[in-house]
């Protein structure tokens, strides 16, 4: 689709497809001592539509990738980008319009008007903007830009995130994020599909594993609370003994208040007092129970004191919650960040991530794969559809076959074997040596599953019917006894895109695997409670958002397919 | 749109609609020895295409809301509800097909096959289901189940977020808020915005205000740590002297060695045990420094330690971050969870709520106000167009001007006035008596806001130009120097809906604006660099998504329009 507003012709109605746009140009209710609105065209819109733009007036604003001055500093060609595509428009500039030198400099920001012409013949681009007003100028002082023209490594940008989406890879993953982020809400909205919004913060933990993040406010005040308690010591034991005895005095006199029926105003003002002395006491404790400024109750640290009222954590999957949308919508999903306080240093894992996870009431484990299959499809055909300029930079500056393989993802049937069959074809190959031991009760690793599918059935694989003790206590429980109803989409170059399962939706079992699994049933009451009313067979699945997009670019490390990665140590801005 | 997939009719080819599913039906690569899958038809797709379903089969499954026996227990109504749409399918089942007992408690889970048949002549329903096969059912023991068929008030729902979306008001809301969500991703990506998913996590404060949540994993090993101080007391400061001195001892032994011209194999041994002395050093102080397991340096809580070697919070806003994808790709918008850990118990506030953040390169104040206005417009008339069922429950229960109030807003161009004008206007009211001082230069109260956008203008309002005083340092100073390019729009019951401004693009401005805001510079150099190299003229706004479904809605509670509220004292799930 074509972006269609923000976009009007400067001094003449709007053509084409900018009749369309959506913007009102505020003109019913403008406020008359305000600056004007400022109309630029998209560069896309002018590089796509051509043949309609030619000797149109525009008003284009970008950032110069490359500028440079010919004719003897007559004039100078600058290639703008705006972000709206990879391409550049090329820009012609007088000398008499604006000082050249303060327009070549990469990085420099303009915003220009002017005239969209046919350039001369044999020029490589197909029109180009030969410049008679410079609006705005954002200068750049090429000696101190941390962004410099030549080729820079992505690992050198990761210490840039402010800047880096000037780049163009940088700048071509986030078009092919926002792409693969509206393909998954048309796919699911096509499909009957709401979307949830399920907790970021969270007291359940979904595996009864996983290392998570704790959210607090204990530490907020614990600084100050301990500079006040250098101040004002905390008090001794016998302090509080003291305190307790007044309360015990206080009390007594109410009672004999009380039964020696004194006046109204004689027991209100002992109640009062009582209540004083209890304060204090309550008071003096807490001081006492402190360490670090933190509460402490029974010598562990007092979450009632925190914000919830009990230990929050960051949640490492929306699926338990979403569970109970599905149990009442029938078909959902939610898409949010998730999280994992793990120390892993890997090119795989970020501590912040987002996921998509689609939850289907009235669905096995056949419809699982079946929606989980036509997803990935959609996903890479859009990407053939919507975003090929960018995925062909891909292919020219990443990986060659970036392009072949979301072809050969969106138009073959994947493989689908059950675990068993899998661990049957990894114990008699002969021409690879694993690193990993292949055994029956043994979880694949990533070498294996790549194998599967990169090297066995050359195309995506999903691996089903594992064995119980490698998977999580939710997941529906076989006939066999031995394994679950779990499924793993495995893909070239990535492995493991997408795990899922049928949900154990029968109460008895549930409850066997969560001990079984070694966990406390009292969290999970409200998750048993879907199954003690009105329980339904059902299935989902997640996909990791940046492996699928790694899947899709073909880049190697996650930290350059989210904006902002955060990993142990690091959490730029 | 109506919902395609997960769609098919029992031993017939689909029809209509269908034959557009995007779901295959996994023949290809169907695994025989696993259950066939389970294809249901949405209750939606049979009531909005009676016409076509007439006479056929389907499998239909659902929740019971009614269920009553007839005829002598001879056979039985079902209202079955699959949250698909506000509307219930009409069943029968006979009494020879199932035990009716089990199929009639309200939460009932059933997937039952059977043939659609056109009702007799008076018959509210256009269409019913005749049932034939009860495939599935999830028993409910009506005595236990917690939302019994009475009509129940929305605060007692809070109680049980794991069910309350089987109710016809949360189920409306959910399909209203998906329905917000892909109206929101559909207006930017037609406008040419890119989404952004923004940090989370942040190690940024936007406001320098605001009460944030703090991210850790200090917590996580204190307790443990703690305990083992317990058994091995931490050092004391003459062991830590003495563990000093044998380093300095085992460095002078380093040198001689070095000196003398020792052997490479004695140098390296000498050297090995200065590595451990130093090592043994930093444990013995890391354990003296500990204060309830956890680590101090300079009195302090040493973040250094924590997971990402500095402190981290949960964001309050995307608008600071998506500023640098907005100064690369030009339009750009986040949309996710942002957090306060204020003690709030108002209906109007959440912990975790989520936030519409558009940021646009090249726009001004008037360009914010139009993309505003268009953007509220655009979600009023999707509503209409796309959810209209559940907007009339709304009016029927909720509120019944609530469809009015999207016609409005939909309709009519938003009155624009300046911040000096309101004021005004407001001092000038004679017919009510504010309970908040008017006055420049005070920020509007919500009384203010509402009596301006329901009794003023009865439409909504933006209100621009507001003191520099009562907004943040990175708003747009205005020539005069006392206001800054801000601009909040106002709408009938809920006042404040949006707020944006033009960003400070001039850097020595915005690094006055920052002293001056009392702030340190240090944490806002990435934010300064944005300025220094190609700046640009930027806008951007964010609008509250909650408050944009209470308005819609006419619900008064925020803790009703999200899935899982979490406020202080409570995170439930």
């Amino acid at each position: 689709m074509i972006p269609m507003a923000n976009v009007a012709v400067v001094a003449e109605p709007p053509i084409g497809e900018f009749a369309a746009a959506s913007v009102s140009d505020g003109t019913a209710g403008r406020a008359p001592e305000l600056e004007r609105s400022i109309h630029r065209v998209f560069i896309k819109s002018i590089l796509r539509g051509t043949e309609d733009f030619l000797g149109r007036r525009v008003v284009v604003g970008g950032w110069v990738k490359t500028g440079r001055e010919q004719g003897k500093g007559s004039f100078a060609f600058l290639e703008l980008n705006d972000g709206s595509c990879l391409a550049n428009l090329q820009v012609i500039v007088e000398a008499a319009v604006h000082p050249l030198t303060q327009l070549i400099p990469t990085g420099t920001c303009v915003l220009v008007e002017g005239v969209l012409k046919k350039p001369p013949e044999g020029a490589k681009q197909s029109v180009e903007l030969s410049v008679d007003k410079v609006l705005e100028v954002g200068v750049v002082d090429a000696a101190k830009y941390p962004l410099p023209k030549t080729k820079l490594t992505l690992e050198f940008l990761r210490d840039f995130v402010h800047f880096r989406a000037r780049t163009n890879t940088i700048s071509a993953v986030a078009r092919i994020r926002d792409e693969l982020a509206y393909a998954t809400h048309t796919f699911f909205r096509e499909n009957g599909f709401r979307y949830v919004h399920t907790p970021i913060i969270t007291t359940s933990d979904c595996e009864g594993a996983g290392e998570m993040f704790q959210v607090t406010t204990l530490f907020s005040d614990a600084e100050k609370t301990e500079q006040e308690l250098k101040k004002n010591p905390p008090p001794s034991e016998s302090e509080i003994e003291a305190a307790k005895f007044l309360v015990k005095e206080k009390g007594e006199r109410v009672s004999i208040l009380k039964q020696s029926k004194a006046s109204k105003e004689e027991v209100t003002a002992a109640v009062s007092e009582l209540t004083k002395a209890k304060e204090t006491v309550t008071r003096l404790e807490e001081r006492f129970n402190m360490i670090g400024g933190i509460a402490r109750k029974d010598g562990k640290i007092d979450y009632a004191r925190d914000f919830f009222g009990r230990q929050a954590f960051l949640t490492v999957s929306g699926q338990l919650q979403v569970e109970t949308y599905a149990c009442a919508l029938g078909n959902v999903y939610t898409f949010g960040p998730t999280f994992r306080a793990e120390h892993s240093h890997t090119s795989r894992h970020l501590a912040e991530f987002w996921m998509v996870e689609p939850e289907i009431a009235f669905a096995n484990l056949e419809d699982d794969m079946n929606y989980a299959e036509s997803y990935v499809k959609f996903l890479c055909q859009w990407l053939l559809d919507h975003c090929l300029e960018d995925m062909e930079f891909m292919v020219k500056f990443i990986d060659k076959e970036a392009i072949e393989r979301l072809k050969l993802v969106s138009s073959k049937p994947f493989e689908r074997i059950s675990y068993t069959k899998a661990i049957g074809i990894l114990e008699n190959v002969k021409d690879k040596k694993f690193e990993n031991k292949v055994e029956w009760g043994v979880d694949l690793a990533s070498e294996h599953e790549r194998y599967l599918t990169e090297t066995v059935f050359k195309k995506p694989v999903i691996v089903y019917n594992y064995p119980k003790g490698i998977k999580a206590f939710y997941m529906k429980l076989n006939d066999d006894g031995k394994t679950v109803a779990a499924m793993d989409v495995l893909v070239p170059r990535v492995g493991e895109l997408i795990g899922g399962s049928q949900r154990e939706e029968r109460l008895d079992v549930l409850i066997r695997r969560i001990l079984e699994a070694g966990l406390p049933l009292e969290p999970y009451e409200w998750y048993l409670d879907l199954r003690r009313f009105g329980t339904v067979k059902h299935s989902g699945f997640g996909l990791g958002f940046e492996r699928m997009i790694l899947f899709a670019t073909g880049i190697d490390n996650i930290r350059d397919v989210i904006p902002f990665p955060r990993f142990p140590g690091r959490a730029d801005l």
